[in-house]
């Protein structure tokens, strides 16, 4: 099945719904505010009459379904909002895109979108009634929008997933090349490694082509996706997660639980560049200068509630369970991004098991590293 | 209840969906055809350059979900693609917008979207990379696009759902006034009569405020909606479908399985104009000269097949199953649209005894007389 079809995050709000479930995610995107409000007030005060259209294109790739989707709109129409204010201008009309797979709750994410209009109105004053959400499902590794009908681009924690799992890979030729793994490992051969690195390569080229065709000049992308420090990818930081989801369908297999072919074919359509390969990428494609690229680290369970400092303040904060341990929250975040790809390649009856079994490795790997996330933000203008 | 929290068509594509059982509003459609493709060709051929943009922004307007949704959606690309081609002008980029309230299923409606985009390209070539469709939750009596951004709108089997219950007859005061009744019946008094107009040219007039405001100067509009021809509003062809619903529910009354309150509290935000009303509207607004207003009859089933001369090809394309009788027919399409708002009010665990009786009412009437369904079919130009 194409990535297409497969990849979403679980929908609806129950137990294991990415909207329960989407604390990490918020965290990263707080990184990125500042750049974000960097950026955009830059864009708005830039000299260049360019930047007094009577509507302003905003798009969210990769927006997925739950509290968080709305979150970095919200905070981007505040930041247009206080500096026209500033500036003694009138608020232009705002096109805000929520752009995701066809797959995503989009039914789930519209049905808020009555209350956080509301909200607007009653915060901002009647000048709101300018702000035009829609929703636009497809693939951001090619076309999604006009020409020219894009001011500024955000993305957070989606760009790390990649078109397809890459075809070297998938070849009947050199089957099970990543035997017991499913993603980059220290014990990966080094066709696996470049397998990855190219396919990251040929997508990123492809998303900065295609919002290069979309974004006017001077128009500004603020984007944040998993990635890794240095240069060698099999670094812990970019791929330990996977190697202990590995690890538990491993336990699984050798219990006769899932099927070794079945563990031997699949690979996660994901990459974890470093900053070098992203920049090459980004001069070769040529669009886009580059003003800013930082990198943070995030705890795999998203702060630093563990299960014997937890308070309840804390955890209403992050809204797991307060008895919840590290390895629980990591398996529950995990789940639900990554469910929808395990359970159709794997069948939907061992999710449960297997995320229980993994949720004890990542316990016991956590009560022994303190591994983390790097997540890569990275602020860019379109050249004019 | 707001109208915009209940209303919504069957979800899915499950027994009862409106995906399975819209065949009437296709068949509907099918008589706007003729007039769409007057209005889209007479508009990319007038003299006015303005109609050589780069962009042509599309809108459907209450898309619903399920097969009908993109078949308009289809016939205008077809127009837009054979009149650029005969007239050896390269295809404007689409900006194909599918409105609906956020509570319809957009789900359904996004997932079928690759397998339309690649029938799109199989039958028109490359070229038709440049067509975006993106979904807009919302109430089209309000404004849901930027300005001057629409330059071809469409609605369907919508615009005879109002925004709201006309407030006189939810008023405390006056409380059921429209006892025993669902909708304007030949029994109701007159103040309810009013009501339903009043309601009807306020929400009317909004609409075309609305449009008006997103509309270049010279864009078409085509819209097709439940009406009657003759100005009383009591007449059969606009309002028997409700009456016989009003029975079965107060036979359900009767027996106690619905509240005689619940009944008495029910109306429908649901009004069937006729042209005089209509046209006296768009007068008084003053942006839209209507340039063809029509009026087609409808069996109520959708068609020529009954229980009785069913064939397997005939049913084949209503995708109705063979043996259902005229009355089954009627309840599912009926049921599929106004099931959402019945059980809001009534309860979710009488809508199978309800719509069984209904189809039992509705054969009995289809058994003794032949009333119809009016559909008036509207062509507009914005005026420049």
């Amino acid at each position: 099945m194409e990535v297409m079809q497969i990849l979403h995050m679980n929908k609806g709000e129950g137990e294991t719904s990415y909207a329960k479930n989407s604390t990490v995610q918020r965290k990263i995107m707080s990184f990125a505010n500042s750049i974000i409000e960097e950026a955009v007030v830059d864009m708005l005060c830039s000299n260049n009459n360019f930047f007094f259209p009577e509507s302003i294109g905003i798009a969210d790739l990769g927006c997925s379904s739950g509290p968080n989707s709305l979150e970095v709109i919200s905070e981007i129409i505040d930041i247009v909002y206080a500096t026209n204010h500033r500036m003694g201008r009138p608020l232009p009309e705002l096109r805000v895109s929520l752009n995701d797979l066809p797959g995503n709750d989009f039914n789930y994410l519209f049905e808020s979108l009555p209350e956080f209009y509301s909200k607007l109105k009653e915060e901002k004053g009647g000048c709101f009634d300018r702000c035009f959400i829609s929703g636009m499902p497809g693939s951001f590794y090619g076309r999604l929008y006009p020409s020219k009908s894009l001011h500024f681009v955000h993305s957070s924690s989606s760009l790390h997933w990649l078109s397809q799992v890459p075809p070297s890979l998938k070849s009947k030729v050199s089957t099970h090349l990543n035997k017991g793994k499913i993603y980059i490992s220290k014990t990966s051969p080094k066709c696996v490694l470049e397998g990855y690195s190219s396919q990251f390569q040929n997508d990123f080229s492809k998303f900065l082509e295609s919002r290069s065709e979309e974004m006017v000049g001077g128009g500004r992308m603020v984007l944040s996706f998993m990635g890794r420090r240095c240069a060698d990818p099999c670094t812990e930081e970019s791929c330990y997660h996977w190697e202990l989801l590995a690890q538990a369908l491993m336990s699984m297999a050798s219990q006769g639980l899932v099927e070794e072919e079945k563990l031997d074919s699949f690979n996660a359509p994901y990459y974890a560049p470093c900053p070098e390969e992203l920049k090459a990428v980004v001069q070769a494609e040529g669009s886009f200068i580059i003003d800013r690229l930082e990198a943070f680290e995030i705890d795999w369970d998203g702060g630093q509630v563990s299960s014997n400092s937890s308070s309840v303040a804390q955890d209403q904060k992050t809204g797991f369970e307060p008895m919840l341990s590290s390895g629980q929250r990591v398996a529950k975040t995990i789940r639900a991004v990554v469910e929808s790809m395990l359970a159709s390649h794997f069948g939907r009856s061992i999710m449960d098991e297997l995320f229980r079994r993994y949720s004890e490795i990542v316990d016991d790997h956590l009560s022994r590293n303190r591994t983390k996330y790097i997540d890569l933000v990275v602020s860019f203008t379109r050249k004019p």
